[in-house]
């Protein structure tokens, strides 16, 4: 069976907490000092019947590039949610974001932290090209992969042509766009917002076939944000719009 | 001579291009190809009579746990700004970001590249209490470090008193806060906009002496936004409110 590793204590309160992960064993440093996180993760594990074993700290060597509190857990690998089960549910007025060659790790895992605060529905992330959920994506999602589908696809052409079917609106992000990202109303849709890699922006095909090509405004000549900061910018003026509707 | 060293292509084009900071000499390993940006390392070296060396790749293990590409520089350490210069100068609707205890050395990168492409005029660290501009930062902000202002202080509630005297509005950022950043109009004032460390928040004492307290709405329960993302979220908001004013 394969097995994941997370590491630290909101990671594994939050996998403890979540519905789409098991443990299969927590292991804890002998070293580490006894404090409220640690024992609820003692309190959940002994109520569901999962063990946990305290080790010599030179245990931990091995792990020591993670900053893990001393405190890992085997865990079954993230479920992916298919995406014909994610478009054959209702969906109104939802944001999804697709990530078109994101690269780095800690990006992604800081998307699915935002995208989780900001009520974004779910991620799409292609097979291939892409950074794929790892360690140190969960720890830097802070939990937060547990609680948004995370959505695997061979093609984000056919993912994005499938989405269009059922009248979701594609918006991509592009630094030579002449619209901002906040002109778009982003009330009474379903919209779908497309990343590109950190360097080389998203692919001609996905431009092509996107509804919307939106930029963020840069001042000081310097257009070089981070992918996760940028997309941060859009779904929180995203959820800035929805929330100024409701409270009308 | 204290010296930095800066890692990899970009920041060292950044470096070379800005005038705050005095490149001491450039270290090449042998086994990288020449392309475009190493080209132009060279070029501008040359005219500025900066040595450039090429040395057996073995040398660059020492760097190994940086995303060095091959390519180093020693440089002199950053010029911080003094906040009597800062504050002296004329300022007309800007936006200053204070940091109350920023832990990671890649998100203070993250957020210096954020606040160069928002427009924001310094960005203001605690010399205690908060992570110091190192190299993992130079790199994280993609050589943004050279087009702002780091005002470090020793005590950011003097700053704080500093700025409020020069007619500067104080937005600190809560969870628990009922106002929403948004709420806020960041026209017509100078604000200057306080995140608190990632965990503990901003300080009471900042707290005390802001004119507005605001918060990042969040859905999904999920309250654990990671500090740039945060902060992008809040200044794209302050540009896009300048911006739609501008083109009014």
């Amino acid at each position: 069976m394969t097995e994941d590793i997370i590491y630290g204590k909101n990671s594994i309160l939050e996998a403890l907490n979540s519905e789409n992960r098991e443990i299969n064993k927590i292991i804890i440093s002998n070293s580490i000092h006894s404090d409220s996180k640690l024992n609820k993760i003692k309190e959940i594990a002994k109520k569901n019947g999962i063990i946990y074993q305290f080790v010599a700290k030179e245990k931990f060597q091995q792990y020591s590039q993670y900053n893990h509190q001393g405190i890992i857990a085997q865990v079954s690998p993230i479920k992916y949610t298919d995406i014909e089960e994610f478009i054959t549910k209702p969906h109104n007025n939802e944001t999804l974001v697709i990530l078109d060659g994101v690269e780095d790790s800690r990006n992604l895992g800081a998307i699915i932290r935002s995208c989780v605060c900001a009520g974004v529905s779910g991620i799409i992330i292609p097979s291939r090209r892409n950074v794929q959920v790892n360690s140190i994506t969960e720890k830097t999602s802070a939990g937060a992969i547990n609680h948004i589908p995370i959505i695997k696809v061979n093609s984000p052409v056919n993912a994005v042509q499938k989405l269009k079917e059922k009248d979701w609106w594609i918006i991509a992000t592009d630094a030579s766009a002449s619209d901002n990202y906040y002109d778009i109303d982003y009330n009474n849709m379903n919209t779908a917002i497309i990343m590109g890699a950190e360097h080389s922006g998203v692919s001609k095909s996905l431009l092509k076939l996107s509804d919307y090509i939106v930029k963020i405004p840069m001042m000081n000549n310097f257009n070089s944000l981070n992918v996760s900061n940028a997309l941060s910018a859009i779904i929180f003026e995203v959820l800035r719009q929805k929330l100024i509707k409701i409270n009308k």
